[in-house]
C-alpha cells in the first residue's frame, strides 16, 4: 500500500525545543547556585518535573512551575521573590520566542506535500504548540493537526479513526523513538526516526525494545523524500 | 434536519470550574491584602491574566503563573517566597480535586446519548481537560473530545470538517453566550444556553450581539431531552 499520509512531530523534528530548555536549565543552575552552592540543582529539577509530570503535563508552563518549585524547595523558601519574578521571565520569553526551524524543513515539507497529505502530531501544551505553528509560517501546508497529551498507541489509533487512516498508509516522522516510532510501528504503521543533537531522558528506549522492522533511521529531514519514494 | 450530534461544553457546563477559581482567588486576594492593605488585588489580578492571555492561553496553569506574577509586581518583590509556595499549592489543589458534576448532568448525558452522538467541546488546557473528563467517569458516553486553544466560527468550522458534521445536525449545549452559542449559530447550528450561577467577565456578550433565533435558554441540563425533541 502507498504512502497517504505523513505525520510530524514538531517539538526538536520540525522545529528546535529541546536546546531551548537546556539554555534555561543552565540559567537555573546558575542562578540558583548563587543560594544552593552544594545541591545538584540540574538533578532535583528534573526529578521535580517527572514528579509534577501526572500534575501538569508536558510544556513550557509545566516546566516554568516545575522551576519555580525547585527554586523554593532548595532554597529553603529563603529565595527572594526578584530571583522568582525572573523564572517566571525565562518561561514568558520560551513561549514567544520566534520558531526556528530546523535546516532543511521547509524545502522538505513543500516537497512532501506534493505528493502526501500532512498532519501534524505532537504532544505537549494546546496553546503553545498552536502558536509555534503559526509562528513557523507553515501551517498551511498541513491538512491537520493533533496534539495529544501522549503519545501511545490508544492515543495514535484515535488519530487514525477520527480522520479514516489506514496505518498501512501512514508514516510518522519524529526525533523520539518512545513517541514517534514505536507505538506507530506497533498499530502497523511505518516510521522515519530522525535524532535531534540532545534526547530528554525521559524519551529514551532500551535498544531491546525496538521493533525489528517497519522504520529507518536518517540523519537529516532533507532526506525524507527518496525515504518516502521507497517504502 | 434531525439533530444527530449533541455538542456539549465541559467547565461550568457539565463540570463546575468558575466557583474553584473564585474560592482561589477569595485566597488569594486574603494573601496580598496582608503585604499590601490598600491595592484593588482582585482587579489586578484579572488584568494580568487578560494580558497573559496571548502568552498562556487558558487553563489552571495560566491562573497560576499570573497570580504568582501578580503577587510579586503587587509586593515589590516584597513577598516571601514561602507565601508564593501557597500558590503554587493552589494550582495543584485545583488540577487534582475531583471532578464535581453538576446537578442532573449524569442522568441527562445518558438520555441524551441513547439517541445522539455526544462530542465534549472545550478550551482551556488539554492535559487538565483530560484529565477532568476521565476523573468525571462519563468519558465513555463521548464519541469524540475536541480541545480547542478558542472558540469560534473557525475552529467550530474545523471540528465540523474534521467530523464530517453538518452543521444543521448539530446542537451545542454551553454555558457561554460567547464561547457556545454566537459562534454555532453564525455556521448555521443551533444551540442550547444554561447560565451558570458565576459567568467570567471575559465571556460576556451584549444583548445586541445576541442572534435573534437559532437558540435556546434552558435554567437546567435536565431539561435538555425534552429541548432536543422540540428541535
Amino acid at each position: 500500500m502507498t504512502i497517504r499520509v505523513v505525520g510530524f512531530d514538531g517539538d526538536d523534528t520540525l522545529w528546535h525545543s529541546e536546546t531551548r530548555f537546556h539554555v534555561t536549565q543552565g540559567e537555573f543552575r546558575e542562578l540558583l547556585g548563587r543560594h544552593v552552592a552544594d545541591a545538584d540543582i540540574g538533578a532535583r529539577l528534573a526529578e521535580k518535573e517527572m514528579q509534577n509530570l501526572a500534575i501538569y503535563g508536558y510544556g513550557v508552563k509545566s516546566f516554568t512551575l516545575s522551576m519555580l518549585e525547585t527554586a523554593i524547595e532548595l532554597t529553603q523558601a529563603r529565595i527572594p521573590a526578584a530571583d522568582l519574578d525572573v523564572i517566571l521571565g525565562w518561561g514568558k520569553r520560551m513561549l514567544t520566542q520566534p520558531t526556528e526551524l530546523l535546516d532543511g524543513v521547509e524545502e522538505t515539507l513543500r516537497t512532501v506535500a506534493a505528493s502526501h497529505n500532512l498532519l501534524l502530531i505532537t504532544k505537549g501544551d494546546l496553546f503553545d504548540q498552536e502558536s509555534k505553528l503559526a509562528r513557523s509560517g507553515l501551517g498551511d501546508l498541513f491538512l491537520g493537526v493533533e496534539i495529544l497529551s501522549e503519545k501511545n498507541e490508544d492515543t495514535y489509533r484515535g488519530v487514525f479513526t477520527r480522520r479514516g487512516i489506514d496505518p498501512k498508509e501512514f508514516v510518522m516522522v519524529g526525533n523520539s523513538l518512545r513517541s514517534d516510532v514505536v507505538p506507530v510501528v506497533a498499530l502497523g504503521g511505518r516510521a522515519v526516526h530522525i535524532p535531534y543533537q540532545v534526547t530528554w531522558e525521559h524519551e529514551q528506549v532500551p535498544e531491546d525494545m525496538l521493533p525489528k522492522e517497519g522504520w529507518h533511521r536518517i540523519e537529516k529531514i532533507a532526506e525524507l523524500p527518496a525515504i518516502l519514494e521507497d517504502l
